[in-house]
């Protein structure tokens, strides 16, 4: 299978409804992606068992504010320049592109970023969602060394970063991102083939392409939506208030939804950090991280990102399961409600919406 | 030659006075020194022109904010771990360690690290003095391309940087010290023996031990020490006004100085940015940067650092003529008045002080 032009629109709506609200503004990365597949061909997808086990898998993707990431496009010389130091560093070049994050920009823009260095990307990604945090990747979770982050600017400098952990990994990788700007490309986990097996999620290119395609063509999107994803519908409203800061490469805030029609009388509120991380109802939670939120257009059911809500938008707030991978202790550890400072104990989203889940 | 413990406390006196006021507290510097000795011997001084032209100087400086440096001392892994980076991306080791900046604890401590390292020390520096920022070195400012940078923190964390300049060097390497908790050591531009022809400042160490040694058995230090410098006596008085804060791993601010005895009725201010940058009197300057500019204790004339100024100390301020590489226009862009946001057009120190230099 290979990703050509015309698969760009789905996987773009597919990234963005997957990106919880974050992970960068889609529309940049398909435009880059679309420029790049018209100068360097269609890009291969490719599945892990494809690959041999010393193969080199390189995890990109663009760390930095989403606000950020409207103004500042990525340039085509950063992944060349990762995969120079890559082959510096490991005496062979990287054998194919993986997404870190296919929430989002960073689950389009490897396409782009494949067709320029001439690489397959591979299906499958480090998330299965978006996260803020550079050590939020399946790869840490699996247990793998946080030993090697390589950065790449629109300037031109390269900053490679051999941290003790992943929370060093996060710390440092952020404060280069800052000081670059808010803005660059970054190989993290540089993977043989034989240590991806396990410690990333599979399927996620496919899984956002099918979401993507769940819309078009149907009278009711949102009903197709929410059944493709298996989500349950937290509330149909008109956005009252949003509050929004972005500080220290990320983007924080809340957003109010009230509820219209059948849903008249009830408020939800969201708790942002780049990504929707926690859905309040009269003080109570009715989602957490790190299962998904995301809130869409009610009319076209297409996902709105934590930059784009705006006053009197008429939005319906989506919830569904993670990966299983981030409801083991660690995973939960890493990317829990704890992780991101709310006082919550985890509750799957099974137990808070009983019987309201789709699909 | 070499340098054993008996040398330290003159070494350290020198660099502090060669500090201007900064390059971090020399006590640290002497601690760590003596241990290094006292666990691995005394340790040789050689000239460039002994090393082979194609044998690696590693100039090593601790970078952050002198008031952190009190607090956090360097590891003694960190020198080591630097060493291994540069096996790994020259494919052999480093001969030879070089103080970056022979002012302050950065001219001591290189004796710790070349003795932990098991090398000899470069009888040269970068810098002839102290300056606040990375790209304020003489290999910069020979042209020497700045594209590697290697910095290593406490924790363990290693993070190599391949700037485009030397401005960038300076951005990232300083959100990297932040990061790391406004304290790191570094290594900056790793060259070789024939590229330091010329792009270093030689024989700074024993200018330092010598500046170190004016001072002892004199019943006038204060003369002694000027002499020995070349140095113009602006003021001797009293410090009546100290104006600190730390930012972004810098210190700043500015100290006042009322003339006492024959200077009585004068008073002298000193703009500080980790270093004592400019001298002014009734809104004039008597002297700037690049030339040196030290704060002395006037009984002892032992250097005192921007951040031991304290209300109410007996001081003198000596200044004298930096480096002639300092002189030349590219000198003057990188490390001039101008550099450090002052609007003021260079004027050397013997016109400003015409007949007072001493020696």
């Amino acid at each position: 299978m290979t990703i050509d032009i015309s698969d760009i629109p789905a996987l773009a709506r597919g990234c963005a409804v997957l990106g919880t609200g974050g992970g960068g503004d889609v529309r940049t990365g398909s435009l880059a992606a679309i420029r790049a597949i018209q100068t360097y061909g269609p890009v291969p997808l490719i599945e892990l068992a494809d690959l041999p086990a010393d193969a080199l898998v390189v995890p990109l993707s663009g760390i930095g504010a989403p606000t950020v990431s409207h103004e500042m496009i990525h340039g085509e010389d950063e992944p060349k320049r990762i995969a120079e130091e890559i082959e510096r560093i490991f005496g062979r070049p990287p054998a194919a592109v993986m997404s870190s994050e296919i929430g989002g920009a960073n689950g389009v823009a490897p396409v782009a970023w494949a067709a320029q260095l001439g690489l397959p990307l591979l299906d499958a990604d480090g998330m299965g969602r978006a996260f803020p945090e550079v050590q939020m990747v399946s790869m840490y979770v699996a247990g793998l060394p946080a030993d090697l982050v390589i950065m790449s600017d629109i300037v031109g400098n390269i900053v490679t970063i051999r941290p003790i952990d992943g929370l060093w990994s996060e710390r440092l990788a952020r404060a280069v991102c800052v000081a670059a700007g808010s803005h660059a490309l970054m190989a993290d986990y540089v993977l043989t083939a034989a240590q991806a097996r396990g410690a990333v999620i599979e399927g996620t290119v496919t899984r956002a392409l099918a979401v993507g395609r769940a819309t078009e063509g149907t009278a009711e999107p949102l009903r197709a939506l929410a059944e493709r994803l298996g989500a349950a519908r937290l509330i149909t409203g008109k956005l009252t208030d949003v509050e929004r800061r972005t500080t220290g490469g990320f983007v924080r805030g809340t957003a109010t939804i009230e509820g219209t029609g059948d849903d008249r009388g009830r408020t939800l509120t969201l708790e942002l950090q780049n990504e929707n991380l926690v859905a309040l109802e009269n003080g109570r939670p009715r989602a957490m991280v790190p299962d998904l939120i995301t809130v869409v257009d009610t009319e076209t059911a297409a996902a709105v990102q934590t930059e784009g809500l705006r006053y009197g938008q008429r939005v319906t707030v989506l919830a569904w399961p993670c990966d299983p991978l981030w409801r083991t202790p660690k995973g939960l550890e890493t990317a829990g409600p704890r992780a991101f400072g709310y006082d919550l104990e985890y509750v799957p989203i099974e137990e808070l919406v009983k019987g309201e889940l789709r699909g």
